[in-house]
Order: C-alpha cells, then structure tokens, then sequence
C-alpha cells in the first residue's frame, strides 16, 4: 500500500536470463491481458493485478489520485464489505499488497495454488464495483493526507528527494510526487476518485500475472470466469505525458533542517528510459550505473572512500523502468568536515573520468554481477511477477525480459563511453545539498 | 507581437490616481466587457481588445499556443484577407500591436477618433471569423519557431530566464514560458488551434477597452453594431490553474555560455500578486521593490554598487499583476573580480538585513516616487487603456485601479517587514547564475 517511488530504489525491472521460464500470454475478450509464469518450486502462486495507471497519469491538479485510488480498492465493494478480502487472505496464510509507480498501480496477493480462483474473485470484484459511499472516501483521505505528513512533511531526506525531482521533470509529471502534493490531496473528493475508476480501472487497461505452481490453461480458465464478467471501457485510457523540454541549466536544490545529522549529496541527470531510450543506451546506462556505484567494489566508493576518505559511502542507481525519460542518480556521504559542496567537487573529478572506470576487466566483472543479480532475483516468485508485470505495464515485450542478459551483455565499452558522455553533463542534472541546519 | 512576458518587466499593472479618469463600464448582452476612459488631450484614440486567457492556460502540451494565436490573428479572415486589417491601420496613419502574456491576449491600435468604427469592424470580425487555412497555418508555426531560434534558443540570459522560471514555478504553468517549449510549439496544428480559438476567442472572454477623446455612448452603440454581432460562447472558458505546493528548497541554476560577456546574478522570489494576496501583502511588495531596488538610490544599489563597488548595477522588481502566485526579484551585476556566487553572499548580507531600509524618511520616498511613476505613465493614453485592461483580465475591479494610491500610502513599516521576514527566505528563492565558459 506504500506509493513505490518514494523509495530510492533502482530495482524497478529486472529480467530473466535468456530462455527463461516459459511464459504464456493470452488476452480475454474484454482486453485482459493474462501472463503465467510458471514456477513449481513452491506450492504457492502470486496473483497480480497491473495497471496502466500511475501518479503520472493524474489529471491537473489532481496529483495523488492514483494512490488514493489504491487505498480505496480496499475500502470495499457491495459484495465484499471492506476488510473481507484481507481477512480472506489472512485467513489462508497468505499475503497481500499494493503499490503506486509513476507508470502503474498493481495489487498482489501470495496464496496456495488451490485459493486462486478465489483471488481472482475477489480482485476482479474491486475492478468494477468498488464502494465510494462518502463516509469511506473522506476518512481514507485524511488517512493519505497522514501519511504524507509523515512520511514526506517531518521527513527531510524526502523533501529533498521532492524538491529534486521536481527540479529534474520541469514539465513532465515525474516531477509530481507520486503521493501527490498535500494542497491537492486536500482536495481530493469522491467525484475525482470515481471519475479517474471509471477511466482506469478497467480489464483492457489491466494485465493478471499469475506466477506460481499452476497450469496456464486453468489460469485462464478461471480468469474468463471472474474477470471475464467485467466489461471493457471503450478503448484504452489514453496517458498524456508531456514531454521534458531540453535542459539547459544546471540545477542545485538545497534542504536545511535541524533534524538532519548527516548531510548528504545527491546527483540527478535527465536520461532516457529503457522505452525512450536509442539503441541499447538504456542497457549501457544500466551497466553504468553498475560499473560507477554499486557496492564496495565500484570506481565511486573507490574514489571517494577508499582512496581518499572524502565520503563514508557512495553510489549509483538508474531507473531504467519507465514509460518516459528517466533518471539516474549519484549520492555520496560526506566524511566528518567534508562538505556537500566539497565532495561536489570530487564527485564532478570523477565523473569528468569515467574512462579510468571501463577497462575491460571492470566492465566484465560488471555485467557477470548484473545479471547474477537479476538471476538471483528471479529466485523469488514475487519478483519473477513483479518483472513481466512491471515490464508489460510500460509496453516492453515478454520477448524485452527474456532477453535482457544479451542485451547487457553487447554492451561494449565504447557505448558506456557514449552514454556517459551524452547523458552525464551538467546541464540535464540537478544536485542536492541535505545539511544540518535552519531552514532559510 | 512580441509575448510581453519574455521581458524582464515589472511593470505589467500601473494605476491611476485616486479620483482618475471616470471610467464607463457595461457590458453587452453577448457578455463582452466594455471599458471606456476618457482622455481628451489628443485627438487619438487606443482601442485595445483584452482575452481572459495566456500561456498559463494552454493546454497540456500544447504550451505556446496562446502565443501562437496571437500571430494568427494577424492572418486574416473571410472577409478581410491576410494583411488587410494592418494595411488599413497603416494607411490612417495608426499603429498597432498585440502581446501574449502568462493571464491575457489583447489587440492593440490607436488610430483618429473618427476610425474607431473600422477598427472594432476588423478586430469583431478576427474575434469570430479567423482563418485556419493550412496554406497559414504551418508557415506562421514556422514563423514562431524562429522568433524562439532568434529570441531564446541562442540568447543565454533567456534561457536562464526560462530555467528560473521552471524552478520557480515546479507545478504552476507560470513555469513554462509564454513562446512555448520548442518540441511543443513544433507539434502545434491547424486542429489545436482552432480548438483553442473556439473555447477562447469569444465576446463573453473578452474585454473591449478604449481610451480616447470619445464619448461612451457612441463607444457602446459602436460596439454593439460591431462586436455585438459576435454570439457568446455557452459560459465563460475556465481557467484550470494548479497551485504550487509550499516550497521547501533552495534552488539555483546555472547557465554557462561563452557569448555571455558579462556574468549576471538573478534571484527570484515566490510571493504573493495583486490577486492572492492577504490584506495589503501585494502593496506593500511592490513598495518593498521599489525601495530594495529601483534605480540607483535604492538600497541594494547604495548597498552593492555604491558603498562597497561589489557590484556595477543591481536592482529589484516585484510583478503584482497576476492571476496566481507570482515573483520578485532582485538582479546584480558583479564588478570585475567578484563571481557571482561571491556576490550573492552579498546580497544575502543586505536582504538578511532589510530593516536598515526602512526608516520612515526612505519609505515615505518611496512611496512618493511609486506613485509618480504611476501617474506620470497615466500621460500616456495607451498605457492608460493597458492598466485598466490588464487589470480586468486578471478579475480586478476599475475601483482597484482608482483606490491603489490610497493603498500603497497606506502601507505601514510593519507591513514591509512582515512581507520581507514571510517571503524573502531562501526556501522561496531560486537563484541564476549566468557565466562565461563552455556549457558543462
């Protein structure tokens, strides 16, 4: 139930290696998308329910209707009284979430194989006849407009992360928060919530990933007989995205309060998405960000840490699941009497030389731990849904997944030279200063 | 033209004495507001035509349409073909001009009192009757493409301009410029603009103003038989306007270029207009720019050219007449030596310390000289009819204009320091740095 993008995390979409499991994929005549996954280590399956929806999709003015959407799906429907469905979860063992992205909403349930159908009744029923009597939607209002409060108004780091993206996506709403803004959740009312269920929730703007220890035809045997009761709307919701204008200017975003203890540095650059992106840039940026920032072992934390002792720690990560241009982001903790604006300094040496940083070896290394992680991701039946989930709610192809680890691996050094040299300049970044003290 | 909003101008909303002109105000029965101000010193009269609606209303990803409008305007109708209205203007020895702005459109000639009539025949009939032909509808796209080229693409203070105002306004479409992001004025098409011709171009958005030596009668019997033909759209066009969220960072942006000669340093504030403002806040920030920085008696002036020759110029500007929360800021120039970020610890000096501006003496001048300025502006007839125009179109009533001495005389010290401690505050602020050197 948490909005997923409020986590600084990179690990949106991973993918199988390829020739990895074999999935089916079969669309309902009301334009359900259905993909299996087979996975019979575990008698478990994970029933998942994705859609084309994210809080880049929320109308002017409206931002944080895509995750008060999501609260509300458990708030009830006329056949099930709120509470039901999770206490039926609850009951058979199992588990259950939701999460908000920028480029979709997707709910999740982890069962025994034999409770699916069940699953499927239920989370077929929230898709068409979820409650919005008023004395559900004012009060789950004030419950989102709580957690904002504390997760974003008390919370100085996330601020900043706000205010930097906000900075990087000038025009695009990637620079709207995906819980929203607080004046505009305030104002959030049953008319907004059932306006945008009507537009989104629908079957031909879902996709069912079922993963688990089943046989495809049965999937979708029992997904005809529950969501194949739900009526399409008429055609696809339609995502208006405007596009990010060409940056020009350098940016510097800076948060001062007195509850930080440790002030940190962090680095965007505007770059493109793996739906975006030319050629194989987005795999390059992939590995780049791999090469300069992950773990101990990589030319940042060398550089910063190790060898000099300007940082405690130091990273990378790019978000190459989205819709739209996209970003990737450098941060960096500075040592005792190291300023953010110092180790700016060494962060801008050391990114003006990447080429120390691609010699062959690290770049093989690179790739063997990149993929090892996606591999060692898959190992996880949530994940594995979670994957071709998240990859078809943005258009990539089961076929995109599959073959990810040969995409990673035609990387050459000449294409991380490229990217890095295209992508990695000022003026498409925006830096941000956390520090202790008053705000000004 | 030429989008006013592209000039770093605060002076969008001038007014007249107390006790002005005597204003006539009616309306017409298809909703077109009609303004008629007396002015008989010359024999010359300003006809003006005022739209509800500028670059802040265009539609999402349409951005620069409002702008482009205005330019089609000029393209000619059924009955008067391209270039027609203007050769007539011409030929009587008039003028004319139009401007976009973030809130308003309007049309501008000034003409002998005895061709009034011909004017409002031509401006009623582009009002309703205007060619979308596709033989002008692409070229003028072109036409706009490159005013941007030659105006912003290869000009580094527009850009910083553009970059400031993006980080000012993250949410707000004060933040998009008024010409439009290039890859969005290129997609413009003869569909979107008569879309938007339609829902805008209408008697009951609109607001006729003429000044002159004219009666009001004959002025309304003219528009009757003129714009009165034009029928009212169903209701008046609605503004969606966003509100930005509470800014929480300090941000600053730099643009680096090697045709800059001289680096420059920008701040912007967020604060309240004309229109958002509590109480008397919008009087007293306008007096709070013209004491901070207009012209060289001002104290930034005195504070970074005079006494300490850190600076060769600096001032300050404070746009009052907006729809939404608007800007102030302050410019300086550094003298040779001084970076701009050296300079802007000194303005940061003299803005933490803005009490030292305040005595009675300084403020009393200040008013004095603010209300000079405006009344000797009222001598000229066009921007007589512009000041009533504009503040109409932003929903301010004649007796504002008329009343706003009286309130800036009202303004206390209290009221200057209140503004100055509630919104000169970095989190507010973004600052620009403008610097020689190749673009990073």
């Amino acid at each position: 139930m948490h909005p997923a993008g409020l986590r600084t995390d990179s690990a949106g979409l991973r993918r199988s290696e390829s020739g990895g499991p074999n999935v089916t994929s079969q669309t309902l005549d009301n334009g359900l998308e259905v993909l299996v996954i087979p996975d019979r280590r575990v008698p478990v399956v994970t029933h998942m329910v994705w859609y084309r929806n994210g809080s880049a999709d929320d109308p002017l003015g409206q931002s944080g209707i895509a995750h008060f959407l999501e609260h509300l799906m458990f708030k009830g429907t006329e056949r099930n009284p709120a509470g039901e469905f999770s206490k039926v979860v609850s009951a058979l063992g199992g588990q259950e979430n939701a999460f908000t992205s920028y480029d979709y909403t997707a709910y999740f349930q982890r069962v025994a194989p034999q409770h699916l159908g069940r699953m499927m009744d239920f989370e077929a029923d929230r898709m068409a006849g979820l409650n919005f009597d008023a004395s559900v939607v004012a009060p789950e209002r004030d419950v989102v407009l709580e957690e904002r409060r504390m997760r974003v108004e008390t919370d100085p780091p996330a601020q900043l992360s706000e205010a930097m993206a906000a900075a990087l996506f000038v025009h695009h709403p990637y620079g709207i928060p995906i819980i929203g803004w607080m004046h505009e959740i305030e104002t959030l009312n049953r008319a907004n919530a059932f306006d945008y269920y009507r537009r989104f929730y629908a079957p031909d703007n879902a996709i069912l990933v079922v993963s688990g220890d089943v046989e495809a035809s049965e999937v979708i045997r029992l997904a005809e007989t529950t969501y194949g009761r739900n009526a399409p709307h008429s055609g696809a919701a339609e995502r208006v995205r405007p596009r990010e204008p060409d940056p020009r200017a350098a940016r510097h975003v800076s948060i001062a309060d007195p509850k930080v203890e440790q002030p940190t540095l962090q680095r965007l650059y505007l770059v493109p998405s793996v739906c975006t992106a030319s050629g194989n840039e987005s795999h390059a940026l992939e590995l780049l960000a791999e090469i300069l920032g992950s773990g101990p072992t990589s030319h940042l934390y060398r550089k910063l840490v190790l060898e000099t002792g300007r940082a405690v720690n130091a990273g990378a990560w790019y978000m190459a699941s989205a819709l739209d241009d996209s970003r990737m982001a450098f941060y960096a903790v500075p040592a005792q009497g190291v300023t953010p604006a110092e180790l700016e300094a060494d962060l801008d040496r050391v990114l003006a030389d990447v080429s120390g940083a691609l010699d062959a070896d690290s770049i093989e290394r690179a790739k063997t731990r990149l993929i090892a992680e996606t591999v060692y991701s898959l190992d996880s039946q949530s994940s594995l849904a979670r994957i071709y989930g998240s990859a078809r709610a943005i258009g990539q192809s089961v076929e995109d997944v599959r073959t990810w680890p040969d995409a990673v691996r035609a990387v050459t050094r000449d294409d991380l030279a490229t990217v890095a040299a295209q992508y990695l300049v000022r003026r498409r970044s925006v830096t941000g200063y956390l520090l202790s003290g008053e705000p000004s």
